[in-house]
């Protein structure tokens, strides 16, 4: 099977945004064994799209559109494909139940809404539930073609391919198929070229290959196999993550879809403790990241944002003669907030930032990027740990966000 | 001058990159007036790449490509570009010279590294300086169209862009060019299809166009005008902005990259008032989005992320009495959350939070999506407001935060 994508939207051929759902989807069929040859974009113009749309099915057995099923007058993906293939669109009584649901609470919800919920009837094909928005894919069926139809938002067209999509391919796919698998190790505490030296043989494998893959204060190492089967996939993938965690140890803290903050509330859970957050520079994001995990309420009761000095005092104890004396960025502010926020939550582990995220505020003394984090944990001497970070205020944030949630996992690592 | 971009790698087509060129190239494009109607990728197959250059050839005039430059097996685009105009390559004296001393200091050089040399003969098109990399691009020419071969790094490919290629279009097309500017409204508190509605003529205009864009729990007005100048584009602009502004009113919260945040930090700073926030199932994520705005320490000072019970009574005076016969998901206590934060902070404006964002917890009563928010102010009284949101858990908080400091923006546009 040989599927071709087509991303629509004029905003895509002005440059105003990028296509990551593209490579998504390419990603996700390359992974059942579904190759592609070419990818395309058009604007929001029926007639160029209605072009690009008859080419691909020209060229290909599966077609994926992405964007233009919305309300508006723009929207125009579902149609086209429709007309291509001679294919109607009736109402959908589910959809257009849900879309009346949706529509109940509001106030002058024009016709064209309801638009959303026009599909192929059976056997040509059927509507693809949305849960993260109003309008549902379509997928359609004609002439030895399969041609489907997502939303453009990623946070809508993921689960729908991940969901419906995928699963629905693979079954039409059947037997005889070559399977491609992946598993990402995440890494944490270790540096890329550090990993890279640690792993080099590693990385020269042909089935599985390994790959290392850059984030933000923390690292990945892809194991990718190619084999006949799941199984069969998963036989070359094991041996070769467990050497890859036997030389990096801890700092292997999850797998695929795993987070850090999933990694720390789950050790947090299993150990029966729980963790409080004192944030300056941070501003939340530290707490909201822990609070990301679903069911972290076990593990997580307190977060204060205590990004001015009145706060840091008010709220967390800390004396006004220290910040007077070493200032806010500084070990011993960053301690008495991490041992304020225990006293003040009562949990069993707190952590606190203290920074200069820039893109102002920095000195000589205390420049832009440096970074205290300080853990505070009954009977364990609190101590500060201090960074120097590079790149933007955000960039700054996210690393000193990482590293916090790390040094609590440090710490329930040895606890 | 119509373009089109052709990337060229199976790494885009096996979705392992994002490509983020191609909307490099079109805005860059855009902004010197070249419109765009279609965008293609194909993979490193020298058969394809050549059907797909045809195809792209035949239309367009100024067909840009990216990637597939190198010294290895896998870069055909150069030459595939050269053979499909008839155009043929000979070694660059220049470019030829860069590359031996570029070899100079390296053992085992393969030949095919000095194949990167190879560029059309004048008056056929000539090459590109790449000073990041070892691959120049190439300008070649040849019955009426003007095909531009670019390397894939985007180190490389940019500065070539902007040092090179787009002064040559630019100078090609000489008095008579035309630019394309565009502003992006941003725009909260109304529906995407209500604003259509509002807003339905202007849809249908011309130059300049206005599309909607949605976003979550906001939507945006893209503005494109089209002109022989900038100011000439910005005089078509300032009417159709004033007009969507003049039915939308305050809805329209910034322009291009303002966020809700900036606009509500900006408009305390105005007003010389601070806010504070009181944060449930958000779990920080108003106070990260409210201090991600530089400068934001002038307004906001304290958060307060009352994810337990026990942290809504002890830190926000939440009465354990409307607790029990309330319950944490309720008007009463998203009202008394924000009291409580406004009495620990002293700030003259708190928000709360509090709700289900799943995805369990939820029950009949109190749904996955349930969220109340609530708004204290002096001398105002304190009301709460229900919402019913929809999607993942990321989503309903996205929603709810948003929600928020809309409530808060409205509340400091009536003070």
């Amino acid at each position: 099977m040989i599927a071709e994508t087509l991303s629509v939207g004029t905003e895509l051929l002005l440059g105003q945004i990028v296509d990551t759902d593209a490579a998504f989807i390419a990603r996700a069929l390359a992974e059942i064994g579904v190759g592609m040859v070419f990818r395309g974009t058009v604007g929001d113009n029926h007639k160029r799209l209605r072009e690009a749309i008859r080419l691909s099915i020209s060229r290909c057995d599966l077609l994926i559109t992405c964007g233009g099923l919305g309300p508006t007058m723009d929207d125009l993906t579902k149609e086209a494909v429709a007309e291509e293939l001679g294919v109607p669109l009736i109402p959908d009584p589910e959809q257009l139940a849900r879309l009346r649901d949706i529509a109940a609470g509001r106030e002058d919800i024009p016709d064209s809404f309801f638009g959303q919920a026009l599909a192929p009837q059976a056997p040509h094909g059927y509507a693809i539930p949305n849960p993260n928005g109003t309008a549902p894919g379509v997928w359609i069926e004609a002439a030895g073609k399969i041609a489907i139809c997502l939303p453009g938002p990623p946070n809508e067209l993921i689960p729908m391919m991940q969901e419906s999509v995928v699963p629905q391919i693979a079954a039409r796919l059947g037997g005889g198929r070559s399977v491609i698998r992946s598993r990402v190790l995440h890494i944490v505490g270790i540096g890329e070229s550090r990993i890279e030296e640690m792993t080099r043989d590693l990385l020269l494998s042909e089935n599985p290959t390994v790959a290392p893959l850059a984030g933000l204060a923390e690292c990945k190492l892809r194991i990718t196999a190619r084999a006949g089967s799941e199984q069969e996939a998963e036989r070359l993938i094991a041996p070769r993550e467990a050497a890859i965690r036997a030389r990096l140890g801890d700092a292997v803290y999850g797998v695929d879809g795993e987070t850090l903050e999933y990694a720390v509330i789950t050790l947090l859970k299993s150990k029966k403790l729980t963790a409080a957050t004192a944030e300056s520079c941070t501003g939340g994001l530290i707490a909201q990241r822990l609070t990301s995990v679903a069911g972290a309420s076990d593990a997580f009761g307190t977060g204060i944002v205590a990004y001015a000095n009145s706060a840091k005092t008010a709220l967390l104890g800390v004396p006004e003669a220290l910040l007077a004396a070493h200032g806010a960025v500084s070990a011993e502010c960053a301690a008495a907030m991490a041992e304020g926020a225990r006293a003040a939550s009562g949990a069993d582990i707190a952590v606190s930032v203290t920074g200069v995220a820039g893109p102002s505020g920095g000195s000589e003394e205390k420049p832009v990027g440096l970074v205290y984090i300080s853990v505070a944990a009954r009977a364990h001497p609190t101590t500060a740990q201090r960074h120097l970070f590079h790149g933007s205020r955000a960039d700054i944030n996210g690393r000193a966000a990482t590293n916090a949630i790390a040094a609590v996992r440090t710490l329930l690592l040895r606890l």
